[in-house]
Parts: C-alpha cells; sequence; structure tokens
C-alpha cells in the first residue's frame, strides 16, 4: 500500500518495545513519523529505526494529534494515563498492557479471531493479549470446532523477561553467583531464580488467583468465543531468559479424533507443529526468535478419551506480544485504513 | 527396638542409594549388616556409614540368604534381574524403580495408605512410587474424603537429579559454558536444557506418553484408592538441580470448601503448608533437604467452584524417594518385625 501512518510507540525501551519497533521496520509497515514514547526515566535513550537512532521522548509532553496508531507496549499505569488522551485525539490504540478490559478494548489475535474486526468503529482500541493467550488461542482456535472445549487446564512456565530487562538481569546475575560460589543475594526477586521455579509470578489477590491468570483466562475466552470455558490457569516463573513453555490439558466434548487434530495442526496458520515421532519443542531453541507459535507432545488421556494433552512453546517477547500486536495493526488497517487517516 | 535387620542397598552410588544410606543412619533405623550393592561399574566405590566407609560390592555376585531386606535404588533393570532373588531368598524388598507392577509390589507412602500394610504376607514386597506420587499422595490423601476427586491434571517439572548425577552434571556443565560465552555443545541430553525446559523426560510411547507419566497416574490412583480418578499429567525437566515443582488442579465431586481444604492441610502429617497470604513453597530454599511435602497457592477455580488449585514443592532424591522407602520399611518392621526376622 502506498499511504502510511503515523504511529507513536509507547514504552519503546522496553524488551517488548524495542521488538515491536525492530518488526515495524522488518514487516515494511507503513509507517509514515515514528514517535517513541517512555516515561520520564526512559526519556533521552536512542532506538534505532531504518538505519537512524530514534530519540525517545517523554510520553507525558506528547500531543496524540500528531499520529493517527499508537501501541502501548509499557506497563498498565502507562495505557491508564495515556490512552484516553490517544482516543480523545482520534487514534486508534492498540493496548498490550492488559489495563483494558474487553469492552473496552477486545482482544485481537489474528490467526484466531479475525472477525472480531468487523464492524468496528473508529477511533479503534485492541488489545494484543498476554503472550500465553496469543499462544493458546493460536493452538486452540483452529481445533474449536473438531473439539468443542469444555474445560482447559493450563501451567504455564514463564520465561524472567517476562518481568522485563531486570528480570533477565537478575537470573543471569544470580546463576553467575551461584557458579562462581559467592553467597546468593536476591534483589529483583525476592528470592532465588537461578536453578528455582517460582510458584507465582506477582502478589495474589485474595482468591489466590495472580491478574495473569485472570487475565489469561478471561482472554482466551473472549478469543475462542467460548464464554462458557471453565480455565484452570497457573502461572509460575522459571529460570529461562526467553520464551514460554506451556503444559496444556483439555476437555472435550467428545472422545478426541487425534489423527484430526494433528491434520488441523499441520495447517494451522501461525503454528509449527512438531509431530515427528519422539521430538518435542522447547522455548529455547525452536520458539525464540521464531514468528510462529510451536506445538508438540498432542497426545490423549490416560484415562479419558475426551482429554487432549499438548506442549506449547513461545517466544513471548516477540510472538506473544510485539508481533501479534503489529499483525493486528496490519489487519486493522487492511479493513479500516481510509477510516483510520481520516 | 533391640532387634536389628541384615539389609543390602542396590544403587548404593546413585542420588538416591546414597541418601538412604545417609538416611538409615540418621534415623537410627535397626541395621544390623548392611551391604552396599552396585552393578559392575560402581562396584568398588565406597560410602560412609557411621563413620566408616563401606565398600560397594557386585550385585551380580551377592547371595540374598546374607539378609531380610533389600532395598533397589538402582534402575528398572536391576530390579528385574535380582528382584525374583531376593525374594526367592526369603528377602522382603522394597523397590524404588518403578518395574513391579501393583500385584507384584503395591505402591505405599506412609502418610497415604498405611492400610496397605494390613493383611500382607511374606515375603513382603513394596513399591516406593515415583518422586511425583509420594508429594501428590501424602498432599491429596488427607483431603480425599473432603474432596471426592474426579479428576486430577498435574504437570510436574522435575529436577534433572531425577535423571542421576548426569542430569546434574549436564546441568550445571552447559550453564558454565552458557555464561562464559562457549559454544554449548550438549552431552548427556541431546539439547540444550540450561535456561530451558524440556517437555518430557524420556522418550514417549505410540500413545505419546512417557513410562513416568503412565506410572504417576497408575500409583496415585492405587495410593488413593480412588481407580476411577481421571488423571492428566505431563512429567517436563526443568533447568533445577533438586527438587521438583508441581502444578496441580482438580475437579472435586461438589463445590469446594477451602477454609476445609486448608485446615485439613495444616494437620496433614509429612506436609508442610505454606498459608501465609502471599508467600508460597519452592523447590529450592522450602523443600530441599527437608522430610515434608511444601504445598501452597491453594485456591479455587476461576470459572468453577468444584476446582481446587495447588503448587507442591518436594525433594525429589530425599522425601520423593529415599525418605519414603526407608518409612515405608520402618512402618513394615513396625507390623512385622518377627515374620522379617524368621
Amino acid at each position: 500500500m502506498s499511504q502510511s501512518l503515523d504511529i507513536a510507540v509507547i514504552g519503546a525501551t522496553g524488551t517488548v518495545g524495542e521488538t515491536l519497533v525492530q518488526l515495524l521496520e522488518e514487516r515494511e509497515f507503513p509507517v509514515g513519523n515514528l514517535y517513541l514514547l517512555a516515561s520520564g526515566e526512559s526519556a533521552g535513550a536512542s532506538v534505532p529505526f531504518k538505519g537512524r537512532n530514534l530519540r525517545v521522548r517523554d510520553v507525558a509532553d506528547f500531543d496524540f494529534a500528531q499520529v493517527k496508531l499508537v501501541f502501548f507496549a509499557a506497563g498498565e499505569a502507562a495505557t491508564r494515563s495515556f490512552a484516553a488522551s490517544a482516543t480523545g485525539a482520534g487514534c486508534s490504540i492498540i493496548d498490550l498492557s492488559g489495563a483494558l478490559d474487553a469492552s473496552e478494548a477486545p482482544s485481537l489475535v489474528p490467526e484466531a479471531n479475525p472477525q472480531l474486526l468487523e464492524g468496528l468503529v473508529p477511533p479503534y482500541s485492541l488489545s494484543s493479549p498476554s503472550a500465553s493467550a496469543v499462544a493458546l488461542a493460536c493452538v486452540l482456535a483452529p481445533l474449536k470446532g473438531l473439539l468443542k472445549p469444555q474445560r482447559l487446564s493450563v501451567l504455564a512456565n514463564l520465561a524472567v523477561s517476562s518481568r522485563g530487562r531486570e528480570g533477565v538481569n537478575e537470573l543471569a546475575r544470580q546463576t553467575a553467583e551461584l557458579l562462581n560460589a559467592r553467597p546468593l543475594e536476591p534483589r529483583f526477586f525476592d528470592r532465588q531464580i537461578a536453578f528455582n521455579i517460582f510458584a507465582q509470578v506477582a502478589a495474589p489477590d485474595a482468591q489466590g488467583h495472580i491478574a495473569l491468570e485472570r487475565r489469561l483466562g478471561a482472554e482466551i475466552k473472549q478469543l475462542l468465543g467460548e464464554p462458557g470455558l471453565r480455565v484452570a490457569a497457573t502461572c509460575a516463573l522459571a529460570p529461562v531468559f526467553f520464551g514460554d513453555s506451556l503444559a496444556v490439558s483439555l476437555v472435550a466434548e467428545q472422545a478426541v479424533d487425534l489423527a484430526a487434530v494433528r491434520e488441523c495442526l499441520s495447517r494451522a496458520p501461525g503454528v509449527e507443529f512438531v509431530e515427528e515421532e519422539g521430538d518435542y519443542p522447547t522455548a529455547v531453541g525452536d520458539a525464540v526468535g521464531q514468528d510462529s507459535v510451536y506445538v508438540g507432545r498432542v497426545r490423549g488421556g490416560l484415562d479419558d478419551p475426551c482429554e487432549l494433552n499438548l506442549w506449547i512453546a513461545s517466544d513471548n517477547a516477540r510472538k506473544g506480544a510485539a508481533l501479534n500486536a503489529v499483525q493486528s495493526a496490519e489487519l486493522l488497517i487492511k479493513h479500516y485504513l481510509s477510516k483510520i487517516l481520516t
């Protein structure tokens, strides 16, 4: 397409924001002027884009009327503070923070629920859901008609990069200290993450759930269009730098036709099905750096013919966040470019 | 008790066998003569016991008529080769390898199914089940009456020590190579385990299940006396040296009374319930080196009042294997010492 869009990216210095800017370049997204924004402390840094270093500005000083599309790739607080300013200025927004619920900004995974785009009215507000929901939706949406899922149990072993650069740095620092037999001093995390697994990635609410688990449950039901699905979700933190690993157990309405599941996954868009006997995908070595969600260990139940078990590996920062947001924007402008530009 | 037993430990040089010998000393088990045995290549090593170094002998040359009780802490092959010789010589045996099915050697977890001991006939053959089954049974057996569990989904993140010393050494070596920016050369494992998670701990069968997953399913049903329980099990391998972490989701017959669950877990033998708000147990820092199974993150379902979710951390080599075997032997001699000695 020959027309281009003026765009802002909030959170451009984070792990997700930086990947998002790279993807805008790699995928030749029709970018006119690109404004990179961050909250006060990160303003002043620079991020490379198309051979130039773009200076990161303070979002608090930004006039949203200068752009047509805004990616919110910072935390929930930034979205809460600035989303209304952006939409008030007529911008379409894609939020990656989870701050907006489905009534404000429904979740889109282009491989799973592209029909969401039908009948939207401007300014367009979309959410790019949590990385685990993106991965699950890519795998489960094509199976939905076949399985009619009743119950979904997900254990997500999340990478420390889900906690940003500080999570990555802390795992590296703790690991080096332990290997050098120095005393371990947790800083960013409150305990040892090196060679250990945390049962949760944040503080729980009064019912014991963490916000990301509630978000994952709500998002997957919306993405699959299955409001009655019963979801059990545990988000644990693993000593892995990049890439999420999900163990999934699903109860279908009827006995699962495993051959049909395999056939369906081998054709699913955005999905790489590892089907060689005895092989399986992992985060590192398969999913990280890739544009596909990897799935393997497709098997039935030990006791229940209605059960389906899967293992999913996905790049949390790229496929699970930045790429899904950019693909969502691509789909949005494919439908509505003329309305976005007006 | 003043009487003592002559005992053999097969696999005395492995991670579990060595811990088992330590526990016989620590717990003042009534050991008469102790024979440490291993297969050819490990014979000749020595293992400390009560201030002496005991020489490890070749199991192939051993006369089982010299002992009354044999622990099989080597692999399945050793149990298959020598269990019949031991029982044929009148020995009681406790197998930790999983080689014998429930009809040959039923699984015992003293906290979960002590009633198994009623009505046994000599020579006594018992199994100490897989480490994950021990941990699950300690936590779920006291809840069984309350929950009447219908469905159980378990993701076990196993430590590399579940693959023995070679697993431990390989994780350490790979991690050091990566931190020193040297090229990674997998040796014991076929790919990178450092900062990664494997979807399975061994090769799957034609249905895609690994043997340990089938074993875990069968064991937990036998231990809980719930043959109709539908179990979904995934055994993954995590970059953790010692200690297993289990995410458990259970569907009960009726709405779960969470207050009653908490009350029950706080009194359960062999269980340490981490109930402080926001806190949770982990393998390293809590469970490793301890005699209890740690449980936390007790919470209901996001969508289903009949659901219960838990996180369990347990020392796979100690509580999950060596200690359970020794506790099983203690319970066995409490019931049947006179018959074992004749």
